[in-house]
C-alpha cells in the first residue's frame, strides 16, 4: 500500500463500499456527535468525510487535532445512510471509518480560517497567503488561472504559434513607465532593466524569420499600484509576420472566443469571427469611450445641429461657441421621479462637469426645465429623430467637445447601471480600429502623434505625402471585453523610409529619430518582413472570467498595495556585501517596516 | 488574393503546377545564369526557387537586389526540369516563375552572412542576433527549445500537473548564489532579488494545498559565467505532496525519457521506468563522480585489500598510512605504445595529482614498472580478480581517499575518451541516491551537513535519534544523463521537528535555525504535506539534444560571457532621475563599454 494514499480526497464512490482504502489530507472540519466523530478531509482534489467511534483506535487521537492539521488515515470505506448523504459533495454517498491515523504535520493556532468563506484583512490573508490558498474561492481562482492558461497555450499552438522566451534581464528604455532596475556587478555604474514588455524583442523575432510568436510573457512596471495593477503581470504577447490587420484578428479571435467560451460558466461569448469593428471616431460618438461596454444597450447620439438654431438659448450659445451637444436615452424612465435626474445632473457636477441636462418623459409628456424651454414640438421633432418612444428620458451633455464626449460616455455608463440595462451573462468583445495616426496639439500648437509612433499608418508613404495629417489613421487596434481594454496592438511600422517620414510630419527629424530609435532603425535595414501583434492582459482575463475586480485574487502570490511581500519580507534589507559588490550606495536609511519583512532581514544577516 | 501570401515557402509541389502563387520571404541566394536570374526564396517554414528572365518585368529588380531582402513575388509555379530537381528540398520539384515583383524591406549590406554555416565571432553574431538567428542551425536550435519546452508542459500536465507562475521580484536569501537585487522606489533602501529558483514557493504551494505543481521556471544567478551558464536560465520546476522517492522517480521519469525520445533524432533513450538507481557511495567507488557517463564502459574497482600485504612497496605504504588503491582498466591496449600509458601519467601530474600508474598487457604478458616490481603471479592474481583479459591495461591511483576518487573518475573518462569507448548515438540516464545526510569537516572538526539541510532524513526521527549521523542518508537524489548532472531533489523535511533535530546533529541551536528559517518553519507549523520534487535544467536539457556545447546556442536572446546583451545594449547608464527615484548612488562612474552599449545610453537620455 502506498505510503499515503490509495485515493486521493474526490475519488470515492459508491463502488468502494467495503474497500481497505489509505487517504492523506488536512482536517478542514471536525464535528464530534457525542462519542461519534466527523471530519471533512480535505486535500487539492475534494473532501472525504472520515468517520471513527469508541470502536476505532484513531478516535483518541482525531479528536485531539487541530484544524488544517495534516493525517493520514487508514480506514474502510462505508455507505452513508440515505438520509446522510450530500448530493453536493462527489463523495458524498459514503464515508471512510477510520481503523487508524498517523499524523504527518500538526497545526497550531490557525491566523486565518480556512473552511467557511468569510472576509478577512487583506495583510494578514497575504501574510499567511500559504494559509489563504487553502481556502475555496482564492484556491478556485488560482486553478482557474492555471487552465485559463493552458488552454490560451493549446489554442496558441494550434493556430501555428511557437512559444519563445525573451530576456528579462533586458536595457532600460527611454519609452513607457517606469522600470524596475537591476545594478550590474561587472559592469559599475550600469545597469539591466526588467521587461515592461518584449516589445522590442517580438519584433526582433519576426525581423529573425520566426513569422508567429507568443509568449506567457512576465511584464515589469514600476508604477503606483491600483487594484488592478501589480508590479508583475502577464500578458500574451504575440506578432505575425507577412500579416495584415486582419490576419491578426482571424488569428486571435478563435483564442479569445475559444477560452471565455471554455471557462465562462455557461455565460454567452461574442463567436469568433463576429467581433465587432468599430473606427475610433464611432466608438467616440456612439459610446463616449474608446473600451466601450457593449452589454449597455444605450446609445449616444450627437444633436448639435438639432440646437444650432433651435432658439433654445443655452445650447444654441454652447453649439454657436464651437461646441457640441451629445444625447444620452435613458429608456422606460417614466416610472422614475425627478430625483432620479436631478441626481445625475448632480453627479456630473461633482466629477467636474458642468452637468447634465435632462428631458423627462412619462406617457407622450415631456417635462423638466430644458423641455419647457425648448417647447414640446421641437423635443418631439428630436425624439422622433433619435427614434425614443413615450416613457424615454434623454439627457444632454453639451460643451466643449473632448469634454463632452468624456461626459457622455460616463453618462451612459451610470444611466445604463442605474437602470440596470447591464445585460448580465455575457462576455461581448469588439475592436476598436482606425485611430487617428497624428493629432493637434494644443499646448505645443502642432501636430504630434495620437498614439503609437511605430505603427504603420494607412496609406503607408502615399499617405503620409498627399493626406491632411490629422485625416490619416494607423493600422491600430485594441481589443476590448465588457468595458475592459485587453489589449492594443498594432501593425508596426517596419520601414525606415515611412518611419523618418511619419516623425518628419510630427516635427521630428531624421537626426532625432536615429538618436532615439537606431537600434530598431537598424534592423529594420537588414531585411525586414511587414509585421504586427498584441498582447492581451492574463491578468485581466482570469479576472473577467473569475469575476473578481481585484488582480490580487487572481494571482498566486501577489504583493500588496504596497508591492510589499508580506510572506516573504520583500523587498528586504541586504548586506552592505551586496551592496559594495554592485557598486552602490542607498541614499537613505530604511525605515522599520512590518514586523515580517525584518524577520526575513534578520535571516539576510546570517 | 492575400497581400502578402497565398503559400509559404515550404508549401508548393508538383501538384500546384500552373497555379498562380504569391510568396513573401528573405532573398537567400542569387544566382544569374546568364539573363536567367534564380532566386532562393526563404521563410521561417524553408525554400522555394524563384526564376525571373527577359520575360519577367520582375527581372531588374529582382538583379538588384541585396541578399536579406524582403520581397513579394507574383509568379507561376512550373516543374523543374528532371536534371535539376531538387530532391534534398521539399519544394524541389518546382519553381516559380516571377512575374512581378514588390520590395517589403531593402537590405543593406550584411554584418554577417545568413546562407552559408560559416563561423563567425561572437560578438558580431550577438551584436546581430536578428540576422544570426535567420542562420540554419541558430534557428533549427531555437525552434527545437521552443518544442522541447513545449513537450515537457504537455507531458507534465499528462501526469497531473499544473502549472503556477511565482513571483520574479521576490526576497533576497541568504543561501545558495549570488543574488540579483532590484532597488525598491517605494521603501528607500530596501531591495527584491530575482528568485535563483522557486524552491520556498513551489514548497509553499506544496503547503497551501495544491498537489502537483510544475512551472519552466527563469531562474537568476549573478555569478561569474562559462560556457554552459547563463544570467538567466530555465528549470523544470516541479514539486509534488503526499509522495515517496519513488513516486518522484515515476512521475518524471517518463517525462524525461518521453522528451528526449521525441527529439533525440533516433538516438537510444534509457527508457521510463529503467533509469538505474545507483547509490552515491556506489557512483564514487565505480565512477569516480555522482553525475557519471554511462555510456562509458570503464567500471573502477578498489584495490586496496590487494595491496595491503602485497610486499609492493610505493601501495603497500600508501595503503598502510589509511590511503586507498583505484585500479582503472584500460581494455585491448595491447596495440598501445608506452606512449599512450607515459601520457597518461603526465596528464594526472598535469592535473595536480600524484601520478598515475600502470600495467600493460599484451597477449598475456606483464610490462610496466608496477608489474615489474609488483611480479607477473600477483598481477595475474589481480587481473583474475577484476575478470580483465590479456590484453587489458590497467591504470592504478593510489593515495588520500578523496583525491584518488576523483583522480579515478577523472581518468575513467579520460581512458574513455582517448580508447573512443564512450557508446555514441544514445542518452543513458540513471539516479545517484542515498546521499549522505551528513559529513565530518575535516577543518572544522565536526560533523555537518553535506548537502541540503532540508532534505529529510532516512528513518527521520528515529535514524536522527538512534544512528551514527555519518551512516544516516537523506531522501536526496540527482538526476543524470550522459555524465551530466540535470538536477538534483529531494523528498522535503517538513517537520519542524525533525529539522530542529537534524540542525542539532549538526551542532545548530533552535534558536539558529528559528532565525535563519524561521518563515518556512512557520508555514511548516500551519499544516504542511509531505512533499518532495525536483528541477531539471532546461536549457541543459537542450543542449543535450541540439548537440551544442554552448548554452548561447540554445537561447535566442543571450547574453555575452560578460553578462552583456551587446544587442540592446544592456547593462547601460541610467539617467540621474531613475537613481535618485530609487534612493542609491553608484559608486563608480561607469565606464564606457561596448559602442553598441553607448548608441542605446544615448536614447536612454532623451
Amino acid at each position: 500500500m502506498h505510503a499515503y494514499r490509495t485515493h486521493n480526497c474526490a475519488q470515492l464512490r459508491e463502488s468502494h463500499v467495503g474497500d481497505t482504502v489509505r487517504l492523506s489530507g488536512w482536517v478542514h472540519r471536525k464535528r464530534d456527535h457525542g462519542g461519534v466523530l466527523f471530519i471533512d478531509l480535505r486535500d487539492h482534489y475534494g473532501i472525504t468525510q472520515i468517520v471513527a467511534d469508541e470502536d476505532s483506535e484513531a478516535l483518541g487521537l482525531l479528536d485531539s487535532l487541530k484544524s488544517e492539521s495534516v493525517i493520514t488515515i487508514d480506514g474502510v470505506v462505508k455507505a452513508r445512510s440515505q438520509e446522510t448523504r450530500n448530493a453536493n459533495l462527489p463523495t458524498g454517498d459514503i464515508e471512510v471509518f477510520a481503523k487508524s491515523a498517523t499524523v504527518q504535520s500538526m497545526a497550531e493556532e490557525l491566523p486565518l480560517p480556512v473552511a467557511g468563506e468569510q472576509e478577512y484583512p487583506e495583510d494578514i490573508r497575504l501574510k499567511y497567503r500559504f494559509v489563504d490558498l487553502r481556502r475555496e474561492r482564492v484556491h478556485a481562482n488560482i486553478m482557474l488561472r492555471n487552465r485559463v492558461i493552458t488552454s490560451l497555450r493549446k489554442r496558441m499552438i494550434d493556430q501555428g504559434f511557437s512559444e519563445f522566451q525573451t530576456p528579462i534581464l533586458g536595457a532600460s528604455s527611454p519609452e513607457g513607465a517606469r522600470d524596475y532596475l537591476v545594478p550590474s556587478r561587472l559592469h559599475p555604474g550600469r545597469f539591466y532593466a526588467l521587461p515592461q514588455a518584449p516589445q522590442m524583442f517580438k519584433q526582433l523575432l519576426m525581423v529573425a524569420g520566426f513569422d508567429r510568436y507568443f509568449q506567457i510573457a512576465p511584464c515589469f512596471r514600476d508604477e503606483d499600484l491600483r487594484a488592478d495593477r501589480s508590479p508583475e503581470f502577464y500578458q500574451l504577447d504575440f506578432e505575425m509576420s507577412f500579416v495584415t490587420q486582419e490576419d491578426v484578428f482571424q488569428a486571435i479571435e478563435p483564442v479569445l472566443a475559444g477560452v471565455f467560451e471554455e471557462f465562462s460558466g455557461g455565460k454567452s461569448v461574442t463567436p469568433a469571427g463576429e467581433f465587432p469593428r468599430i473606427p475610433y471616431a464611432e466608438a467616440m460618438l456612439k459610446y463616449g469611450s474608446d473600451k466601450p461596454d457593449l452589454r449597455n444597450p444605450i446609445i449616444i447620439t450627437d444633436v448639435t445641429h438639432h440646437f444650432e438654431k433651435s432658439g433654445f438659448g443655452i445650447f444654441e450659445k454652447i453649439v454657436g461657441g464651437g461646441g457640441i451637444v451629445r444625447a444620452i436615452p435613458a429608456p422606460n424612465t417614466n416610472e422614475k421621479s425627478r430625483k432620479f435626474f436631478d441626481e445625475m445632473n448632480d453627479w456630473a457636477r461633482r466629477e467636474g462637469y458642468s452637468g447634465l441636462g435632462y428631458v423627462t418623459r412619462k406617457g407622450g409628456e415631456f417635462g423638466g426645465p430644458i423641455a419647457k424651454n425648448h417647447g414640446p414640438e421641437e423635443m418631439a421633432k428630436l425624439y422622433d429623430e433619435l427614434g425614443l418612444g413615450e416613457n424615454d428620458g434623454l439627457f444632454f451633455a453639451a460643451g466643449k467637445p473632448k469634454e463632452v464626449e468624456k461626459l457622455a460616455g460616463a453618462a451612459r455608463t451610470r444611466v445604463g447601471e442605474q437602470l440596470e440595462l447591464i445585460e448580465q451573462g455575457c462576455f461581448k468583445f469588439c475592436w476598436i480600429v482606425d485611430f487617428p495616426m497624428f493629432e493637434y496639439d494644443e499646448e505645443l500648437k502642432r501636430v504630434d502623434f495620437s498614439h503609437n509612433p511605430f505603427s504603420m499608418p494607412q496609406g503607408e508613404m502615399e499617405a503620409l505625402e498627399t493626406q491632411d495629417p490629422l485625416d490619416i489613421k494607423a493600422w491600430q487596434y485594441d481589443i476590448v471585453c465588457n468595458g475592459y481594454e485587453l489589449s492594443s496592438g498594432a501593425i508596426r511600422n517596419h520601414r525606415p523610409d515611412i518611419m523618418y517620414k511619419a516623425f518628419e510630419v510630427a516635427g521630428y527629424s531624421k537626426a532625432d529619430v536615429e538618436e532615439n530609435f537606431g537600434g530598431m532603425l537598424e534592423a529594420f535595414k537588414l531585411g525586414a518582413p511587414p509585421h504586427g501583434g498584441s498582447a492581451p492582459g492574463i491578468d485581466r482575463i482570469v479576472m473577467l472570467l473569475a469575476d473578481e475586480p481585484n488582480i490580487r485574487e487572481v494571482i498566486a502570490f501577489p504583493m500588496n498595495q504596497r508591492a510589499q511581500d508580506l510572506m516573504m519580507g520583500a523587498p528586504s534589507i541586504v548586506s552592505p556585501k551586496q551592496l559594495r559588490e554592485l557598486s552602490i550606495r542607498t541614499v537613505e536609511q530604511p525605515k522599520p517596516d512590518s514586523p515580517e519583512a525584518t524577520r526575513v532581514d534578520r535571516a539576510g544577516d546570517a
